[in-house]
């Protein structure tokens, strides 16, 4: 497939990396532009005739393109095959489902870890900054080379969901659904204050060499795993940490030292190191920034509904979960009156249960089922079969 | 004054410091003992004739005994003076007031900054490592070396509340009432999770140096910092982040890159940078381990009722915030309730605020009222004017 805006290369039947130049480039909220952008994608099933078909899955801050297959770096199963596969609710046999690494990541898609072509070194912080805006741009770059003028679904969690909002805010007319889960309409103090700690984490570890540690043939791990071990504890809901790990120790006997005692302390340093080997600090640190900038309604005199003016033909689903205190259900209800103050059809699940914001990751029936019965419907009403 | 267990050195008429060596050693819950330890403390306020009127103040994590005097480092108010002063609920005219530096501080008592007078260099990390109890203990030996056998209240919130309740579990009879705020009756895996955090984040600085930073002129300050920075946002809720700071900015406009944008960005880094001037990073090690050790129930067969058995003549007052997500009220429950099944008499007040656990240390009116009138009833009770 080659079109005017882009080149696909090294593709795959299940997709592959996709380039633009200087003849489409990605302009940017900041004002700045990126002239060579890549973007790696993958696709899971088959685009029909009337290309009617296509869902876009959007990532979460630390997710990737690998939905539902093999992590090339963990070996894991995909963060999505819960949701995403045979008999699931996002079945490849019924539906071309995308998803693309997004612009400020570190899975194949420029980021700061890229190599400048003007200078031929990493980026680094000479990368411009992104918001989620742009990343919604870069996927419409990536949808228009592959073809698709309308989406049948944008569905996300999380950041994921965020972009899913600035989809429907910024390209109405290309989506027919929208299912936006776990997210908010903008991030909120304590989720700015949990980021910044993270960021100075990063920025304290004398291997960041003030972002220019890739040419320097170091990382910040030490401030990276710190950074992502605070971030762990915000996607796990209290009661959940204490019905999986409570005091419980790793040994008999308490060390008297400062070892990892409690079986907690050991989980959360498993996460910090394993997330090291497979994330970039310097994409943490421009897609927490993206975070932090997102305010849907600021873009729209500050009155959320504005934002969804456009998108009274989409069908919305939005889901959230009891337990979630990252995104809590207060933030999903205020994205429902919103919509149906702009006109727009939204559906509205809240979830119980006590897994906190991974629930969204985690094998979660409710989700399962509202996920699969709202996308049921709207596939009926697009004429799928 | 001076007693066969004490002698008091650089002592004012408002406190001091006093030594305890060889013939008195500090046994502590791990087995080692201290043959040299200093107490540092201030009082306020004179000992009745009867001696029937003390009140020791147990301070919190990153607290100290600068009660309701300036700091000497920060010289800013002391901590308490909103509830210790004149016509306050702990006035001076009324009680003589005590409050010492924790066993395992850095402001005066001995920690793992002070000489060991075996090497004669700083402990680091050789110092042994404290319990609350063991806290309790060397504040036990004070209270001896300063003349009193009973007191009348034992006082304080978050880890000073449970250095409360180790008051009532080890010298019931040398307790006339007891006040815990905030506080809980040992570490969740969310507290425990939040502490490991903020330890690797400092151990994690290469200025750690294995804990022996001291001699070598270092200090590990950026780790601290973001250690600092983790933990303040657990000391404040959700919604009082929302108010006081929201999304407000810093500037005009985002500055497009990773400087504080954010007003709540600015006013971490604020409190990271101020904390790191006050607090020593290996104390923070001790005391964190200290209160992930703490479970009151633990050392009396898993059962926090057995924890009070001897305390049915202590008065206790409990007190709870509404918004406290770091010890919320239904562990302030869990302690009444146990009060309770040991026949002791407990009030409960869960008092009504959007300020999160630091209320505590806020002018929070229904705090104050209700400290006061415990206090008060039972002063009259012990028939103190």
């Amino acid at each position: 497939m080659n079109r005017q805006t882009g080149l696909m290369q090294m593709v795959g039947t299940d997709g592959g990396l996709m380039r633009f130049g200087p003849d489409s480039p990605l302009r940017l909220d900041s004002g700045a532009r990126l002239d060579d952008l890549e973007i790696a994608y993958r696709t899971y099933g088959k685009l029909n005739a009337e290309r009617s078909n296509a869902v876009l899955v959007c990532h979460a801050l630390t997710g990737d393109q690998h939905l539902a297959s093999e992590h090339p770096v963990t070996g894991k199963p995909g963060w999505w095959s819960r949701v995403v596969g045979p008999g699931l609710p996002l079945d490849p046999a019924r539906y071309f489902i995308i998803c693309s690494n997004v612009v400020g990541g570190c899975m194949g898609t420029t980021g700061p870890s890229s190599i400048d072509p003007v200078t031929g070194r990493a980026y680094g912080l000479s990368f411009p900054m992104i918001t989620i805006a742009d990343m919604v741009r870069a996927q419409a770059m990536l949808i228009d080379a592959l073809g698709i003028e309308t989406l049948f679904a944008a569905v996300g969690g999380s950041m994921g969901g965020m972009q899913v909002l600035q989809w429907a805010a910024d390209f109405p007319q290309r989506l027919f659904s929208a299912v936006c889960i776990a997210a908010a309409p903008r991030h909120s103090a304590q989720n700015i204050a949990f980021h910044e700690v993270g960021r100075q984490a990063i920025m304290a570890d004398p291997d960041w060499r003030g972002g220019d540690y890739a040419h320097l043939g170091v990382r910040p791990e030490k401030g990276l795993a710190v950074a992502r071990m605070a971030a762990h504890i915000t996607y796990l809901s209290e009661p959940a940490l204490q019905r999986k790990f409570g005091r419980e120790l790793q040994r008999d006997g308490l060390s008297w030292g400062f070892d990892a005692d409690f079986q907690v302390e050991s989980y959360l340093r498993h996460q910090g190191a394993s997330f090291v080997d497979r994330f970039d600090a310097n994409s943490y640190l421009y897609i927490t920034r993206a975070l932090d900038y997102f305010d849907l309604a600021a873009g729209h005199g500050g009155v959320l509904a504005e934002a969804f003016r456009g998108a009274r033909d989409v069908r919305f689903c939005v889901l959230s979960f009891t337990s979630d205190w990252l995104y809590p259900t207060p933030e999903s209800r205020s994205i429902v009156r919103a919509l149906n103050a702009a006109g727009c059809r939204a559906s509205f699940v809240e979830i119980e249960t006590d897994k906190g914001h991974d629930a969204f990751f985690l094998d979660e029936p409710v989700m399962k089922a509202s996920l699969g019965g709202f996308l049921d419907s709207a596939a009926h009403a697009r004429g799928l079969p």
